[in-house]
């Protein structure tokens, strides 16, 4: 484990703590079989970033009340409901180095308990009774649904753009961080500007975290990741190390690349090869750069707020989302 | 066409025109594709009932302002919503006579547009600025999830009780209804008292409506359902005429039954005979005396109302559930 890595579990352990209770009490099934399907997906293993971020925001705003557990499980309840409902579309095995739900049980029963999550998720947000929270959580939902259906949509296309991929990430990841630390403001009653600057510090860090997932899956191996390496171009999911490499690559490069890009069983040697081109034609260091461009301004939305303990881990949680290896 | 539609229709007829176009400008969807899928299940002629009662009883209880429309469409959202899951579940050619959606797209773009317009929903019903109807609306999408889940786990069980079944239909069906309801004498302002009679006119309705729909299964053919007939058993699913049957019928046609349950690939012949044991043995008189005795608690509820033509017209909405067709 990273020091980096260590000093902010060591930060906020008593938080996760706190945040694997309170997931556990705030699901409140009415069937045993939705409580079996949402519990495999939900305790899994899962890092708690989305809620950790909401709890981490509220206290930077000085809220010292005990309803942000409760409040925080929204954000992982969104995040397994999208993962139960991804895994469909991804066609994986595995998720967090266990068999996917769909196949533990069948689609249909993996997509309701989806849906059970997502409700569950906003009936925690009526519950606070702020009609802001309430807006942000479905509008983060309205938005996490339309990008994954377009990245779908554009699964294959090899013309797709560093705009359209950045439009697809902002909607399926970026939103539910900035939701997340959105709220952890809202709930502490902060300023407009300062409910700004947490959205803000979440949109870039959300942005960033995807870029470093997508690089990932060019950079490492099933071990640490739980997935295999090259899962999203098998499935022609388009990411920004490769959209940025066949826009930079010499015609012959490109046509080489779109050839493995466009057949689902490449080799491990047409992999690496593949790897290598993103390598030569810069996109995994334009996408690294880019990451933490995105780290950069998401810590210069803290520069608001006075030095404290509170807003250093959430400086260290920028940075650690940079050099994560899992 | 029944006179009693007809009169129903002709009273209605503006508020169907006003809904349909609310449908139309509240979707909001980001990308072309969505509206697609979307306007696909939305737009193949549903009955727009839920809407409906939702704006006939803000109006029942003097809400005479123009959001109702807009509102409205939350309940045809969720409900479009479900088919798109449901679909999915059921493994169905067509709805409302169209090829089903995750035919035409797929099983990912399907659910994700599901999620879409589920959001939809909940992104509206958190524009009324009303907590009671978020929470509402909320808590209807955890029990319709849980419904469906539950059946589909009860599939092909024989020992389901008429409880068991009540419990699903009311989940699946019911809420939606009374949340419709419900929301019409929220957003006009009404009494505890009024919210609750019109909560428990639309229960009532809903258990009726989905006995009904339960019953035409048995009773209808292909060109008025628009879905085979017999697809509940095809499916496994157990509905109250089944379950009463099997629950008095003599061990020797109890078997004859169980063996065409348990056949999906049963003939047309076998259905026929399934149906007379139905009848011979009180499952099709049992369920339309519990969906009439649910009609009758249904209207019981409307009489603390003054009679008016908008009660008038509820009361005919509900006589006719028992009597459609379609």
């Amino acid at each position: 484990m990273t020091d980096l890595k260590q000093k902010i579990l060591a930060a906020v352990d008593d938080d996760l703590k706190t945040i694997e209770q309170a997931l556990a009490e705030n699901l409140n099934p009415y069937f045993e079989l939705v409580s079996q399907v949402a519990g495999h997906i939900l305790f899994a293993g899962g890092k708690r970033l989305r809620p950790l971020l909401m709890v981490l925001c509220a206290r930077l705003c000085g809220y010292s009340g005990n309803h942000t557990a409760r409040f925080s499980t929204i954000f992982e309840y969104l995040h397994a409901a999208t993962l139960l409902h991804d895994d469909l579309v991804d066609g994986a095995d595995l998720r967090r180095g266990r068999q996917v739900a769909n196949q533990v049980w069948d689609n249909p029963t993996a997509v309701l308990a989806g849906d059970f999550l997502l409700a569950r998720g906003l009936s925690i947000a009526a519950d606070t009774g702020l009609c802001d929270v309430i807006q942000t959580i479905a509008r983060i939902t309205e938005n996490m649904s339309q990008g994954e259906i377009r990245q779908l949509e554009k699964r294959g296309d090899i013309t797709l753009s560093e705009d359209d991929y950045l439009d697809v990430i902002r909607c399926k990841t970026a939103v539910l961080f900035e939701g997340a630390c959105r709220t952890g403001a809202l709930v502490a009653g902060a300023t407009p500007a300062t409910v700004q600057a947490l959205s803000d510090f979440g949109h870039h860090l959300g942005l960033a975290f995807q870029m470093a997932d997508d690089l990932l899956d060019y950079t490492q191996d099933f071990s640490s990741l739980g997935k295999h390496a090259g899962a999203d171009l098998r499935e022609g999911k388009l990411t920004l190390p490769l959209i940025h490499a066949l826009s930079r690559a010499p015609e012959v490069d490109r046509q080489r690349m779109v050839a493995i890009l466009e057949n689902p069983n490449f080799t491990g040697t047409e992999f690496v090869s593949l790897v290598e081109m993103l390598k030569c034609h810069g996109g995994i260091a334009y996408t690294e750069a880019q990451a933490a461009a995105h780290i950069q301004m998401a810590k210069t939305s803290l520069q608001q707020f006075e030095d404290s303990p509170m807003r250093e881990i959430l400086m260290d949680i920028a940075d650690y989302a940079l050099v994560r290896k899992a």
